[in-house]
Order: C-alpha cells, then sequence, then structure tokens
C-alpha cells in the first residue's frame, strides 16, 4: 500500500457506502411520507440486504487496511483524509471487537423493540415494553465492555452521541442549568398566563401550507435544494449538500406548531445544505455531530424564529393569511403567545423555557437504569416523581409520560442529552455573533443572510471535518459554558413575565 | 452443482438483485414526484453505482451456473424455476456477447441521448437530436449482428419488446387495423362535432384530486398497496405485488385526462397488484409482457373507463363535484364528449378510435429506418407526410411532430407496436368475457370485482411465467387476430356517430 492507493481505496470504498446510505435514505424517507401503509413487506426485504451489503462494504479488507495505513501516515495523508481514517477507525475498532452474529442479533433486538414501544405507547402499557429495555440496556453495556473495557458504559453510551462528552461533563451542565432554570420556571409559574385562545380556533391546512412557503423563503431553504414533506413527526434527512428533505405536521387548531417545526428542521437542512460540496460521498458530510446538529436547530428555531424582531416581521404575514383569526389582536400578542411558558407533560411540545428540563429527567433516569440504582420497573415511577418534583405535574398515564418518546426503542440512550447541550451551544455562539453583527436589526428585517454566512464560514461548511467540541471555544475564545444559555432564558423570560 | 443448490442460489442472487431494482424504483419514483428539482448529481452517483453492483450480480458466475443448470435440467427445476432460468438465460445470452465496454458507452449514449432530446424537443431542434438516433440505431443494429447473427435487427428489436414478434406479425397486425380505421375515421369526420366547450373551463384541482379517490375507488385500487402521486407524465411504477405507486397530471381545463390517467395507470397497477406474491422477489413478479400490461391499461381504460355504463355511473359524482360547470347537461352528452373522435398530432391525447394511427406511423418509420430504407434526417418529412395522409393533418413543428415522445431517446425501438397489440389482445379477451360474464351490467353498476377476478385467475396471477403470446390463445380458443378490436371500433363509433 501506498498514499495514493490508500487514499483512492477509501475514495472508492466510500463512494459505494454513500450509495447504499442514498438508497436507504430515500426508501425511508419515502415511506414515511407517501409509500402506501402495508408496503412494509417488500421494503423491508430490501433494506435489510442493502444494509447487509452496506455493513459488508465497511468492514472489508480493503477499508480496513486503507484507513489503517491512512491513519498511520498522518502527515502524507492530510487533514481530510486522516479525519476521515480517525472517524472510519473508530466505528471499526468498535465493530471488529463485537461478534457478527451478537451485532446482527441486536439490530433484530431494536427492531422488534420498536414495534413493542409503538404498542405499548399506543396501549399504555408500560410492562409489555419494559422486557425490551431491560435487553437494550444489558446488550449496550456487554458491547462497552467489549469495545472499551474498565470504561463506564453510560460514559461510552454519552462518548458515542457525542463525541468527547462524558457524566462527568453532563452533570456540570445540567447542574448549572437546573440550579437556574426551576426557580425561574417557578417565578413564571406565578405571572398571569397570556391568553392565547384565539390562536386555537380551525387555521386551513392549505393557507398553513402557504405559510410554511412563506417561512422557508424567509429562513433562505433552497427548494431547488431541498423539499417539504408530510409526516406524523417531523424530521430532517439528507443525502449530500445537494438533496435534503424535511417535513412538518400541520394541525388544524394550531397554526404555530407547524411555523416553528418548518424552521427548526430548516436549521437541521440549512446546515446540511452549507456544508463543503467535498465531502458529499465520504464520512465528512452531513453536521458534526448531534449536538452542533441540534445547536443549529434551536438557533434558528428559538434564538431567530422566536425573537421579537422575526415574529414581528411575521405578524402581517399570518394576519393576511387568517384576518378573521386574528383581528383585533397584535404582534406584541402574538410574540407573547408564542413564548408562552408552563410546565407540560410532552418533550416535543414543550416551549423554550422549560425544554431543558425534560432532557433533564431522561438524562438522570438513564444515568441511573445503567448504574443498577433504578431498575427497568421502575422506570414509571421515577418518571412521574420528577415531572411532579421539577415541574408539578402530575403524570396521568405513561403515554404521556415515559413511553413518549421513540428514542429508547432504537437504543438511543446517550442521545437526549445531546438536545440541550446543543442549545446552550448556540447561545453562547449568539453572544459572540452579537459582538460581530447587528443581530436583532437583521432578524427583525429577516434579512438572514449575513448571520447564514457567518455561521457557514465558522460551522456548516466544515461537516465533520473538526471534533465537536472544538467549535465553541474557537468560536468565541472561551471554553463552553451554561452561563450563557441560563443568562439569554433569564433575561427573555424576565422581560416577558415582567420578573 | 444439485437441483437443490441451483434453486437456492437463484432464489438468493434474484432476491439480492431484486434490492437493488427496489432501491432504484424507489428513487426514480421519487426523482419524479418530490425530490427537490436540483438533487439529481448525489441521485446520479448512487444510481450508478447500485446498478452497476446489479449488473455484477447479473452475470455473475454463480447466476450463469446456476442458470445453466436449471435450464439444462427441466424436468427436475419444474415450471416456475425453469421459466425463470429461461427468462434470465435469453438476458444473459445477449449480455454475454456484448462486450462490456461497449454496453457501457451505449448506457452512457442514451443517458446523453435523453438530455439531448428533452432540449430538442423543447428547441424544436430535431438536426440537434439526430445524430443520436443515427448512433443508437447503429448500435442496436451491431448489437443484433453479435446476440442474433442473421437476423433482421428490427425483427431482434420488436422481440426484446414483446417475446415471440416479429415484422411479419406486426404487418399482418397493421394492415388489418390500416384497412379498417382509415376509411372508419374518415366517415367519423364527416359527421357533427359534438360540442365539448363545457367541458374546458376552469375545474378546481382540489376537486379533480378528490374525483380520483371516486375513481381509484371504483376501480378497487387498494389504498393500503398502491399510492396516487403527480407528475408531468402519468406512469405505473411497481416494486412488487404489495407496493405500486401510479401517478397522474391535472389540468385546470381538462378534467377528463386526469380521470382516464388514473384508469390507465389503474389498469396497470391492478395487474400488478394481482400477480401471485410468490413471484415478488424474482423475475416472475410484475406483468407478462409490454403488450400484455398494455392490454390490461387499455382494457380498464376503454373497454370499461369508456362505455356507456361506466360514464352514465361517474356523471351524477362528476356533476355533484362541478355543478356550475355542468347544469343544463346529461349523461348522454358526457358519454359522447369523453368519446369524440378526431385526428389530432400527439399520441398520448388521442382519442381511441384514432389511437392506433399514431402507433401505425411510429412503427412504419422505425421500420424503414433499420432496414436503410429511411435516412434519419428524413425522419421529419417522412412523419409529416404520414399524418397528412393518415390523418390529413398539417404537422406544424417537429416539438409536437417526431419530437413528442420520449422513446427513441431511451432506445425503445419496437417499443410502440406492443401498445396497439395490447389493446387488440383485450379486445378478442373481451370477446370471451361477454361469453361468460353479464360485462355491461357489472360495469353499469360499478360492480368490477368478477372482472377483476376472472382477469387475475386467467392472467394477472401468472406474472410472467407464461409466454406472453399464450394467454390470448388460451382464454379465447383461437389465435389471435385484430378482428374483435376492429369490430368493437367500427361498431361504437357507428353508434356513436350514427354511421
Amino acid at each position: 500500500m501506498d498514499i495514493n492507493t490508500a487514499k483512492q481505496t477509501l475514495d472508492e470504498l466510500e463512494r459505494r457506502q454513500y450509495a447504499y446510505r442514498h438508497a436507504m435514505s430515500i426508501i425511508m424517507n419515502d415511506a414515511s411520507t407517501v409509500a402506501p401503509p402495508d408496503s412494509y413487506e417488500p421494503r423491508g426485504v430490501a433494506v435489510g440486504i442493502l444494509a447487509g451489503e452496506e455493513f459488508q462494504l465497511s468492514t472489508s479488507k480493503e477499508m480496513q487496511d486503507a484507513v489503517a495505513y491512512l491513519y498511520d501516515h498522518k502527515e502524507e495523508a492530510g487533514e481530510e483524509y486522516w479525519r476521515r481514517a480517525e472517524l472510519l477507525r473508530e466505528k471499526l475498532r468498535k465493530l471488529n471487537v463485537i461478534p457478527v452474529e451478537e451485532y446482527v442479533a441486536y439490530q433484530q433486538l431494536m427492531s422488534d423493540a420498536n414495534s413493542a414501544w409503538r404498542k405499548a405507547k399506543k396501549e399504555n402499557d408500560f410492562p409489555a415494553f419494559a422486557p425490551f429495555i431491560e435487553k437494550i440496556v444489558a446488550t449496550q453495556k456487554h458491547f462497552a465492555e467489549l469495545t472499551d473495557p474498565g470504561k463506564d458504559p453510560y460514559d461510552v453510551a454519552l462518548d458515542a452521541h457525542e463525541e468527547g462528552t462524558n457524566m462527568a461533563y453532563y452533570d456540570r451542565f445540567f447542574d448549572e442549568i437546573k440550579s437556574v432554570l426551576i426557580p425561574l420556571i417557578a417565578k413564571v409559574q406565578e405571572k398571569e398566563r397570556p391568553d392565547d385562545s384565539w390562536l386555537t380556533g380551525s387555521f386551513s391546512v392549505a393557507k398553513q401550507r402557504r405559510l410554511s412557503d412563506t417561512v422557508m423563503d424567509a429562513f433562505l431553504l433552497d427548494r431547488n435544494h431541498c423539499s417539504l414533506g408530510e409526516t406524523e413527526h417531523p424530521y430532517t434527512s439528507g443525502t449530500s449538500s445537494k438533496d435534503v428533505r424535511l417535513t412538518t405536521h400541520y394541525y388544524e387548531h394550531d397554526p404555530i406548531a407547524s411555523v416553528y417545526s418548518v424552521i427548526h428542521e430548516g436549521g437541521h437542512a440549512n446546515y446540511e445544505l452549507h456544508v463543503d460540496p467535498r465531502y458529499d460521498y465520504n464520512c465528512l458530510g452531513g453536521g458534526a455531530s448531534m449536538a452542533m446538529h441540534e445547536s443549529q436547530s434551536r438557533f434558528w428555531e428559538n434564538y431567530v424564529g422566536k425573537s421579537k424582531g422575526f415574529i414581528t416581521w411575521l405578524w402581517p404575514k399570518f394576519a393576511k393569511l387568517f384576518p378573521r383569526q386574528t383581528a383585533g389582536h397584535t404582534a406584541e400578542e402574538f410574540y407573547r403567545c408564542i413564548n408562552l411558558a408552563e410546565p407540560s407533560l410532552v418533550r416535543t411540545e414543550a416551549d423554550e423555557l422549560t425544554y431543558s428540563l425534560h432532557i433533564l429527567i431522561r438524562y438522570e433516569i438513564e444515568k441511573d437504569l445503567f448504574a443498577g440504582r433504578l431498575a427497568v420497573n421502575d422506570i414509571p415511577e421515577a418518571w412521574n416523581r420528577k415531572y411532579k418534583e421539577y415541574m408539578g405535574l402530575d403524570v396521568p398515564n405513561d403515554t404521556r409520560g415515559c413511553l413518549q418518546d421513540v428514542h429508547w426503542s432504537q437504543g438511543s440512550f446517550g442521545y437526549f442529552p445531546t438536545y440541550s447541550l446543543g442549545t446552550a451551544y448556540s447561545a453562547q455562539i449568539l453572544h459572540q455573533m452579537r459582538k460581530e453583527l447587528p443581530f436583532d436589526e437583521l432578524v427583525a428585517a429577516d434579512n438572514l443572510q449575513p448571520i447564514m454566512d457567518w455561521l457557514t464560514e465558522r460551522i456548516y461548511r466544515f461537516g465533520s471535518l473538526k471534533k465537536p467540541g472544538t467549535y465553541v471555544p474557537e468560536i468565541t475564545g472561551e471554553p463552553f459554558t451554561a452561563k450563557y444559555y441560563t443568562d439569554y432564558l433569564t433575561e427573555k423570560y424576565s422581560d416577558l413575565y415582567d420578573l
């Protein structure tokens, strides 16, 4: 092997891997948007085979050899090839120590767990789902012993979802936000709730679709390279910088939900669309990490989309579409209703202020579960106790309680914390941006291109080239801290609720 | 090798081939319905690789060996495995004698030709497209010499599109219909044209979409296994008996076009949906041939959909959706307008009576082209002369003339004739069905299940198990003849136009 052969081999193998990922991405997007309901059987046959082929490629000897060679020749490899080797090596390191039959059994377990969760959620039957959590956690702990002997398995899970994180990191982070948020939320609770009943009437879905077009234009989403579909749960799925799909869900009695789904998913989409196209067909494509991705979706959703400037800009467009429902109301009321904060049961419906408490609860439960301090059967009790303690709420059933999220059924323990971490990342980034750009003026004028350019220059274009933990320190010149996030929330909600 | 190994190998390889075909089918369907306009680059990368992998599988030594073994052991193989071997062997026979680099160059030529055709059609620039026709025909003739030395290349092309056909077969067929249709059309031309101006106003597309739902229900299309999309040109694409996609196109000023697109594509879809599921993941899945497929789309579109019985059933539903536009009109007028026959320039807009003349013109041109009697540059002149001679029309430009269809740019010489052949197949089948079922009564009551069952039992369930030429003789007990088709048209239009 020489360096050029290694590079060429990696290029060719990654391009082939890309073809399989592309196919599976389009197939799954099709499945959740337009496929006929009973088309799962042929899809399952095809995806099973394609995933198997992709796995063969990922772990092939040529791949292992090329990755090893490039990793061992850092200088000659250069920054991009070496980072690719580093990322692929980490995946291979894990795949190589897990026996194939155990890996396959685990994939099957998650597939079964996902079906079981759907049924259990529908039927409010946690005991039916509990054995799957039990098995998934046991398998993950076993795999962690194989891949990272001596390391705490939950630390392994956290690092797998966000390179460089662990419990010590998140404990500090959550302690910081918990100490600010809980008293802040309590104060907000004592204040009068804005009346948002005028925003809960009937809002034509056809008009909401037109509103989505306005919002996508406002957030500079390039319709030549991204399209909007409709699904039960909104998401974004991208194949490259040239093809990203986002979805939303329209509720007749809530015209606001879809606006912020589109802005949130549009943030994910704009990140993907602005990655340097040279990374399109290798592992540097897409965002840097889950927290970095969420930092951008929530940046656009909250810091831009839920600002007074943007909402004031949006108001006349909204009022023109819905003249009857908005008659007699003002931009200021619209702003207060959109930013209404109150404890709630369901994470995906949470406001900006209470959101991280939902994450905190999941983080604490996952940690206790992995440490053996919490039995699976006791999850509902722990869940309900924490919702009472942190938010003052009684959880009426597990469907709206510990069964609400899909994540555990997909084995995604360690994923939730990245949502809060990303939100805090972008608060610190925003603080820096404000020093360099007239942020409020730009947002109030819907002149978002300078903001997009600023983020592209510092974040988007790099794809996965840089380690996710390096962005905040490099962009802001100081280590990451949750302070900017808590300061932002304190300031915004003190103003909103006159605290 | 033994018989069980051969069978297992074939099953496994065909299942893997299916995964690639499934992926490419979903990717291409996504591309023409919802993909962002500029997403072709990543799609091209992925499809190129997936098609290459599928080609490798198709021509692999394991495949060749398994096919050869099964073909040589007909008794032990049994009907299904032997037919699969026969079909795959025919493909391999051709692929094995065409050098790979020439095959790849030909694929590239067609890809370039398709782009060139789109541009040429848009710009009415036949000379820009002519060199591609030249090269495609030359390559096909060269390939025919390699695969079938001594055989006429156009006979090879016809057989490739419909197993068992050749020029002698089609010459006889077209002579028969030409001798009836040309004088019949002339007689219709002398009669008064029904006034259809009331069907060319403005018809809400949203309501047309609801009409599609009514039509899909009327034709028993199972929405659990098929979905309706929207594209410029309607088509059907199926992955298996469990997942078929059809598309239509809505025109604000023509509410009838989409109804018959849905019924036509629905005919293709119902064929695929009723193939025995045991053929889902091998080459016996899908319809028996192009002509057999078209026989079914046109059966439902014309013989059922454009019958007086069905149109009378549809009328009150249509009138209810469009009360203003239909006020003062009757089911009888609706029937006459839908069946209005007159010569026209564009095949896809042609009525039932004149349709086959469009096909005849293409067939004659292709035949002359392959025989060297017609130069590529003279195609427009020949095209325009024939439209004048057979239909009395002046062709204003090549965009609506010889550039109108996509087929030649895809190398599909020999494809057009299957459209007429299929239509004639189903006329003969209908004649038999009328002896066994109260066809008119069933259609007038929209009680189509007995008709669907009858066709499923005799045609659909077999997929590609039987040779396409065997259906008509087996079902009707006599050899195929165009007589039933010409009799049907003569009777229908004599009645409509009081000839």
